[in-house]
This record gives C-alpha cells, structure tokens and sequence, in this order.
C-alpha cells in the first residue's frame, strides 16, 4: 500500500559551531559545494535524506562525515520549504544545528572533504538561503546559552572562569561583566570546583572547573530552569 | 538542472488548539482519515506538500480547509522523520501548529470536513506518530504561555480577568493562584481597561479588557521579554 502523490527531495542541513579555546572565538564549518548549481561556492554542510533513513540519522551521517564525530549535541533547528528556494530542483531542508570543541584535529578532518572552519565575522556568501539558516542559528545559539548549560558542549570537560566568560562573550558577540557573570554562574551551584589550577594564562592560576551534568539532570527532572542571562 | 537522488513523499499536519470560551476548556481538531492505511481512525488535520508550494502555504491550506480561517497564529514547531513511521509508505512530516478562538461557526465547518473538536482529555487513539506530535504541542503550548502572549489568540479580542485566568487554568492544566496571576499579567502594563463590564457571570460584574498587541510589538523591537510564569 502506497500514497499517491508527487514526491519532493528531502535534504539536510547542519549548522555546525565550533569554538576554539586558543583563539577564544566561534566558528561555523562550511564546505564548498562539488555539484551544480552553485559548485564551488560555500554552503552548509549537508546532504539528501535516503528512502529508507531516520531523519535523525541522516544528520548524524552528515555532521559524522564532515567532523568524525558522533554522539555529540545535535538537534533539530527548523524546516526550510519555499518552493523555489533552490534552483536546482524542489527541495525542502531539515536544519540540524551542532555544537563541537574545536581542535586541530577537526581543521584536518574538514580539509579531507572540502570544508572548512570560518571565523563568525569573516564568513563568505552563502548558497541558496544559507545565510538565512545561519542567522536563526545564532539567535538560537544566544537565546539558549541563557537558558540551557549548552556552552558546556563547546569547551573542553575541564575549563577555567576566564575561559567560560571567554566564551559567553563569544556567544553574544560582546564583552559581559566578569564579576556578574561569575555570581551568576557559581551561584547555580552546578560547577564542581577542582583542586588543579590552569597558569598558562596568569602566573597566580585560575582553578579549573567542570560542569555538574549528573546534578543538572536530576534537577531537570524536578522541573529546574537555568538562569543565565547576563 | 536537477538532483538525481530518490525523493520522498512530503506532509504537513497542522495542531490546531481552540479554546472554548463558553465551555472554558481547550479543544484539539482531528480528522477521520478517509484514505487507507487507518482510514476511519483519527488524525491531526493534515495533507502532502505539493511540488510547487511553499510549506508554509501547505500549512495555511489545511488550516483553512479545516477551520475557514487565514491569517491566525500558525507556526512551524518540528519534523517528523522516522523511516518507517507511516506503514502507508516513507513520508516526512512537519508539524504545525495554530491557536484559534472557538465558536459554533467552526464545529460546522469542521463536522463539513470529516472533523470535530475533541477535548484534551477525551481523545481518541491517534494514528501513527501524531499522539506524539500532541504531546509536543501540549509542552510547547505551557512553555509559550509563559513567555509569549499567545493566550490572547485564543480569546475573544474583548475579555474579562476571570476569563483570562480560567484559559491559563486550561493551559496549565491546574488553578493557578488568583492574585498573583493577576498581580502578575496587570503589572506588565499590556491590557487596556475599557469602560464596558461584562455582567453574565456575577452581578457586580467584571470590567473588559484588551491586549495592547501595538505596545507589545514596540517593545519587543526593544528586547522586551513578556513573564507570564504563574
């Protein structure tokens, strides 16, 4: 038994954030597109949904091609569907959106497929509605970095104060108060404080710290919202 | 120019939640499939994209088709793509959804169609996934509540304190506190008092108010973030 009507291809895209702990900024991974039309030219990540694929796995296919990496954050953003948003044929596209720690690693497997790390304020043209795809990414990425422990998912599991306020001045694109940002963030209790201590950066130290994901998922359950909007 | 890859049949289902200002409670438009597989069985309102449709048109098709209505809060919430989730063949679905203002005008369009309003606490069993797209609708519905004033696209543009309270009693599926609710929506400075009372409940009556939708699109321009949480 089957459906009796005109089919449409059905792609996906994926939004990929990384961010560099040695250059303390943001980055999207783009590839340059080997197909017509557009080949050449730089795009999301991406690809065409198979018949007989999830979704789900199709953009774990996707994000595992371009980065080698598996079960990290990776959710659904939105579906773009104009009719003529892609002039080589109708396609509508899943938006998954990622987000990595970055490393050296990451920049060599990109370069194997033809894709590339780009620094948020040095991005090229995008093809098709790309641009469109990427805004609504980062006013996500700023609307959950106040109220989900997502920037956790781009620093490495240990991290010091500095290097977190690096980041959310990253994320929102200006530079927060430091000594709010660290009231705000101690007082949620969800940092676990180590006894190691980061000098690379000051001769004093910072104590390194990592996030309590076992707390943070039992208050989860008992309805917690975080609160991070500095 | 076009992609050679297999395509897949494309569907929009559309939530479609109406409050029942007479009955206080929150209704859900389902249908009774007419085509197999489940032809009978119950379902969100719903149809395929056509090949030069925008999904967004596709929404606001069905929607109209259902409830007469254009122009009403209908938004784009998630998409649905398990390989195997309709045994009537591989169909990706993304799900709509829509908030209306009840009356008996859109029981008889509905009833035109195959269609009724079903309590949300007396549904029937739903086909494929669509139990699971009500539950996401259900949540997105209580998280909005709070931070959007999409309540008042489910009451009558004029309404009474009592009558908003009750719809949030509805939403949240509980009796929330009576002073503080309204201690809580009269401080945001968006309701305009009217000089009319409405006398059918109580013989003192309760003033009218409205939702000042122009103030409350100033001011998110300016960042503005509506709490609603009660």
């Amino acid at each position: 038994m089957t459906y009796n009507h005109p089919k449409i291809l059905v792609a996906i895209d994926c939004l990929v954030f990384g961010y560099d702990t040695t250059e303390n900024n943001l980055k999207v991974l783009l590839f340059q597109r080997e197909v017509e039309p557009f080949a050449g030219e730089w795009s999301l990540i991406g690809g065409f949904v198979n018949e007989d694929e999830d979704l789900s796995d199709g953009a774990e296919r996707v994000l595992e091609k371009f980065t080698g990496l598996k079960d990290v954050f990776l959710e659904q953003l939105s579906t773009f569907g104009k009719a003529n948003r892609d002039p080589g044929g109708r396609v509508v596209s899943i938006l998954y959106w990622s987000l990595i720690k970055l490393d050296d690693l990451h920049r060599d497997i990109a370069n194997e497929h033809g894709a590339k790390w780009f620094d948020l304020d040095q991005l090229p043209e995008l093809v098709v509605d790309h641009s469109e795809m990427l805004k609504l990414g980062t006013e996500q990425l700023v609307h959950n970095a106040k109220s989900r422990p997502i920037g956790f998912e781009l620093l490495p599991e240990d991290f010091t104060l500095p290097q977190l306020k690096q980041l959310y001045d990253a994320i929102y694109g200006k530079s927060i108060d430091d000594r709010n940002f660290r009231k705000k963030i101690l007082s949620t209790d969800l940092l676990i404080k180590t006894d190691k201590k980061d000098k690379t950066t000051s001769k004093k130290g910072a104590f390194v710290y990592r996030f309590d994901t076992e707390k943070y998922n039992e208050l989860r359950k008992q309805g917690y919202h975080l609160d991070l909007n500095v």
